[in-house]
């Protein structure tokens, strides 16, 4: 196999290529599912504060009057196809008139929210790329043609603005269509049998935020970032198998990971695809430890224990390389110029969830150590209990009754919620732990689905159901309340129109990472 | 044949076609000539107001410093292909740094002329539609990648403007270059052989005026309208024959008029070719009995008697028609509504120079009618006599000693110019009339290089050679001074900002009309 091996450096980051993990995922590509999907109405935005971001739709007409109406220079309309899709826009353009002595020029505006068809993207100032704001403005030479815009789009709504036609012709628009993919099989998962209506309506829309992210790989967000990252297929994963059961897409990107790690080893926090895979230079603590994690969850989702045994180094790697940041006293490094994920929360310090995270991979490394009988097994316990009695000691405040984090002993929400999902609490406490949160609620909260996930998971754990149950009906229910068709990548309950980019123009609102009531809710049978 | 006729109608204007004559057109329809051509340097505009339109181009850099350039978002540079091109854009651009976490969003803007590169499209306001601007802004999702723009562009200057990347990454742009399509057998044309440099040189850029125009047609402006008028196609026609001798591309151009006359039998003034052949709803009395003169010059080209036996009552018809229009003294009949073009001059009256065009055309017909043995001939000669004594009777005014034109008694260049060419009066008083018409310098003079080729040649006719090339260098030659790489749709000596569109950058700076110089220099052996 060393022969397969190739290595590849950048300025400051070297990848070591496995050829045969890269064709063994490859070779898994999945074929994807199209559909074809068409606009269901003519709507347009108006302003209304009672809303999220301010900015409401409403029907002008229905679709069937599209092919009636015949549009000149300046003016402009919008198509709702009704819910969330992934996919490739098509239309046929036909003049009416005098034949058309100038092209047509057309802006196209493309949007998954009311507000993306509302705001000029010409002012978005946010921190992110504007090229993620999907817009084309293209030039038709030829009348009447067929149109096929040049990207993969994710929306709902297309605002059509006929910036020119000449003073001698005007343009209907007929067959507005997109091509939807996924690589989820949605015919296959079996509806959820509930008597609770909120509940059946979150788990409707994570299977389709799921379905919509289930491209080549298991993206993050179809509108922007468009890759695999390992934080998300973790959960991704998790709510596949209790729906799609897509696991070959699983295995595929387990080899993606373990085919480009760095020169240590270490999988990358992220790969892209295309043109070739190429490992993203960022490396996060906590996103490595979960391939780990995400090979366990797959093992005992398939059983598939020639992946197992292939993936194995790589995944125990993750756990020596996590091991060998732990200081003297087993607990793992602060310092103000590493990475580890968390969540997106200000101020957050990530030492103390770090180390939860270390302790629940290694327990599932542990147990894949089990099933393989790898001699490795016992020095992870060793390690384990090294960093549970780490953490108990240094790490547990037994005067405010929490877990504090870094230098200033900062008591997080999330250092509580992952030390509960890490399990080194007798059940009792944990429990106890779980309400004291709910109750105190510390400063440093949460921001993300993905870490509300983990809230929700956690009090799961703790054997508090109804709470968790109503937490996601506020979370989660709360986004379909405020019109999500798919799950967002942020939201504020207490501050909706907040985003940490500068612009709720640029904010995913279809996010891998806000998948999992699914698979929290088919999991625990809530 | 008449199974081959169908006939179609929009609101105003119904179409008969035919096929056969289509079918011809198709089967002669050309093979471009491609070639790859590449920039030579990289470029900056500066304002400089003594030059037209205040703008000029200054070297930047060699092209070969372009692939060690890296650009960030917010960069720009601008490439100069040191000629005018036609044809279709690609590049390659690879990225350097991080790999790309975000697309790319470039901003293309692609002109003849430094003015298209220094003043902003966006703030275009002129009479023409915003559409012929040629700018692109392209979303790369893949990268290193090659990209092939969407259309055909007409250029010598490239702006790349780079919208986005992400603090991540930036580009380096390399092998941009234009595949350069023409159906002109360039490497075919003789080289004038000439001691007069700047005859020469207008020469050369007279050839590839019309090489960069002739496509699948004989296009009127690659860059703006690109489709076939008939004005234009007998202008291109007689500098073919000088030069590349693409005769064929002639014939084509003649069936597709031909093809679809409307139910008159009047052909149009111009026809679209995409999707379909397609009749424009503009029909102009000059415009329609070029097609006559445009078959005589084919046949007398070629001594194609099959095509002039075809076309022969195409080309009849249309002098029918145009003296339908006459009145009872045998002048054509003036009106606020009809369409004769004549030139792009404000308040020019048409009625005289369209007598004189019938006139010009019937003595082509009649000499086609003599080929033919037509018994038409005779009515046409009889015709003729009273079309030029009701021309000598009522548009001439011996006081003034200038054909009068309209009820207002124009004395307009157009006039004096066409019945010279008509050739109604005796060689010596057209010589005087031609040197009354230079000293004179009536107010309704000439605003387009088509009006200035008709100027030059009847000064030819009329013995006046030098004058010919003195007028010849100074228009024309005053373009090559003002840095044409090809001759303009438009140009005045006195006023060079002057665009009848209310913008420079909407002009045409490749213009089949403005090609003829090197049909007057090589034909007339200036």
């Amino acid at each position: 196999m060393s022969n397969a091996l190739h290595i590849q450096k950048n300025d400051h980051y070297v990848t070591i290529y496995n050829e045969d993990f890269i064709e063994k995922a490859n070779h898994l590509k999945p074929e994807l599912y199209t559909t074809i999907v068409k606009p269901i109405s003519i709507v347009k935005v108006r302003k209304n504060s009672e809303v999220i971001h301010g900015w409401e739709v409403e029907t002008e007409a229905p679709i069937s009057a599209l092919n009636e109406r015949k549009y000149r220079k300046d003016e402009s309309f919008i198509l709702d196809f009704g819910d969330h899709y992934v996919g490739y826009i098509s239309m046929n353009i036909r003049p009416v008139g005098s034949p058309p002595d100038a092209p047509l020029r057309l802006k196209l505006t493309i949007g998954e929210m009311p507000v993306e068809m509302a705001e000029p993207f010409e002012e978005y100032d946010g921190w992110l790329s504007s090229s993620w704001l999907q817009e084309e403005t293209i030039y038709v030479d030829v009348l009447p043609g067929k149109i096929d815009l040049p990207r993969r789009y994710c929306f709902r709504y297309i605002k059509f603005e006929i910036l020119d036609t000449s003073p001698k012709y005007q343009v209907i628009f007929e067959n507005v269509e997109c091509k939807a993919v996924t690589s989820a099989n949605i015919a296959g998962v079996k509806p959820l049998q509930h008597t609770d209506e909120m509940l059946k309506r979150i788990d409707k829309v994570s299977i389709k935020t799921l379905a919509d992210c289930m491209q080549d790989v298991f993206e993050d967000g179809p509108k922007r970032d468009r890759r695999l990252w390992l934080g998300d297929l973790r959960l991704q994963a998790l709510a596949d198998y209790e729906t799609f059961k897509t696991k070959d897409l699983v295995k595929r990107c387990l080899y993606l990971f373990a085919g480009v790690p760095d020169d240590r080893g270490q999988v990358t926090a992220n790969v892209f695809t295309a043109p070739s895979l190429i490992a993203d230079d960022t490396v996060l603590y906590d996103y490595s430890l979960f391939f780990a994690a995400t090979l366990h969850d797959y093992y005992f989702a398939t059983k598939d224990i020639t992946t197992l045994k292939e993936l194995w180094p790589t995944a125990y790697r993750q756990i020596e390389l996590a091991l060998a940041r732990l200081d003297n006293r087993c607990i793992v490094k602060d310092s103000s110029d590493w990475w580890s994920f968390i969540d997106w929360k200000d101020g957050l310090n990530k030492q103390t969830p770090s180390q939860a995270i270390l302790i629940y991979t290694m327990k599932q490394a542990i147990r894949l150590a089990e099933v393989l009988a790898r001699p490795e097994k016992d020095w992870l316990e060793i390690q384990l209990t090294n960093t549970i009695e780490g953490a108990i000691k240094y790490l547990w405040d037994e005067q405010q009754k929490f877990f504090i984090s870094g230098d200033n002993r900062q008591v997080s929400w999330a250092s509580q919620i992952w030390m509960v999902l890490a399990d080194i609490l007798p059940f009792e406490e944990n429990k106890e732990l779980m309400n004291r949160l709910l109750e105190d609620k510390p400063e440093c909260g949460l921001a993300t689905p993905y870490m509300y996930h983990h809230l929700v998971e956690a009090l799961i754990l703790v054997d508090e159901k109804e709470k968790a149950i109503s937490m996601m009906k506020l979370y989660w229910g709360g986004m379909i309340e405020d019109g999500a068709d798919t799950f967002w990548e942020l939201y504020d309950p207490g501050n909706k129109n907040f985003s940490p980019y500068g612009s709720d123009l640029i904010n995913s609102y279809c996010h891998a990472w806000s998948c999992t009531p699914t698979y929290l809710i088919r999991k625990y049978k809530l």
